[in-house]
């Protein structure tokens, strides 16, 4: 089970990336049953996306993907097209979730919003490897 | 109209046909009136599916159909798209809802979420032989 | 963690109760992350209370009380008044919810509506005995 | 205007007395625009109060008063009766949410809960005395 002192790490690695490419990004983390554990806003970064990076790590430990990965069945025509309506809209089909799993088996996620998708991949990367 | 005892019996048949393809399934199953008589997440089954499975029940209630072929006519350009907005978000337009007949009446549905949409789709199949 | 498994035996004492006591009830069980695991409605349980007893699991697990405990202290004037609002509405403060305890720790929750609060408590209590 | 890293260390100051006392608490701190700058919710904390912790944070920004004193007006009788129904369920009405000054002016917000209202509102005065 991701704790806060796992969180805060998760957060400072994502963070460092952020200020390396040079874009400020929100960043929430939450534990294996979806909960919010934490959650920082960079400053300057997106207000619209302090709830978007909070359902992307919802999304990515709801559904152990990746929002990029789900993105990609998402779209009109695929086989999960429509899922972005479901859970009272808390569904994100973006990139910028990533599951954090430990010895195979998914305990938690990481959501980063704040820059182009590529951007918040990457940062939400970053905070998965210093787990 | 469907009560508890059948719908007992549907969700065992849709499990154990999950535990055949090896994939953890969220079972729903609705009556009549739409309204949820039955539901079980299998262990390590996604948490987004809870939502979605009870969802794809009530859709194929609510329309007569299974939420397959409606997904077939919800799509970008079709005469249906958009529909996925209405009822507050409950209508799930991918496949793994299939409504369950009576002497050629509707009497209730089967909701299934928890795989890719042959799966989903083909549990809920086991499911509705079972009644 | 409670599991199906767990969660059946957990509804089928419930049940009995609600039998015994002739007033037919809904009942669902949630795991330590407040995300359901099964419910089910008996034949002619109240619809209304599908949502309730949903709720009332994930509230006596969201705060780790029971609703009825809850509910004494969210009176106008009382120190929570007021609560019952957070949370999108998902918190229930009228009996029929307990936490379910292994070991000291809270790792699930039942909720049961259908009845008298002092009613949906008594099948609440039958259904944590069981585990 | 309250950034990053002055919320951080609204949050410690905050968590240390938790500590003391105790009692887990999630905890958030808004700007002045009412927006989520950073949340934590230490271990064990009660989950029903991320989103709590965050909406007395906001209710103590947007109407730049404690959520305590805004309670004492807002029981059935009291002038505010029913503000709790207002900005869609965001406005709490019960001790915990303290805005933050500075030359007099709001600047910005704590939010803590995850026990008593005594003891949310003694964790919150810890966070805005660091500021």
């Amino acid at each position: 089970m991701i704790q806060l002192a796992d969180a805060r790490r998760i957060l400072a690695a994502a963070e460092k990336k952020a200020e390396e490419i040079g874009q400020p990004m929100n960043v929430a983390v939450v534990d294996a049953g979806g909960n919010l554990v934490a959650f920082e806003r960079m400053e300057n970064a997106w207000l619209g996306s302090i709830d978007i990076s909070q359902k992307k790590a919802w999304t990515s430990r709801a559904f152990d993907i990746t929002t990029k990965d789900l993105g990609a069945n998402s779209q009109s025509g695929d086989q999960f097209f429509g899922i972005h309506a479901s859970n009272d809209g808390k569904v994100m089909i973006f990139a910028g979730g990533i599951p954090i799993k430990k010895d195979g088996k998914v305990v938690g996620a990481i959501g980063v919003s704040g820059g182009s998708g590529a951007q918040d991949h990457a940062v939400a990367e970053a905070g998965v490897a210093a787990y």
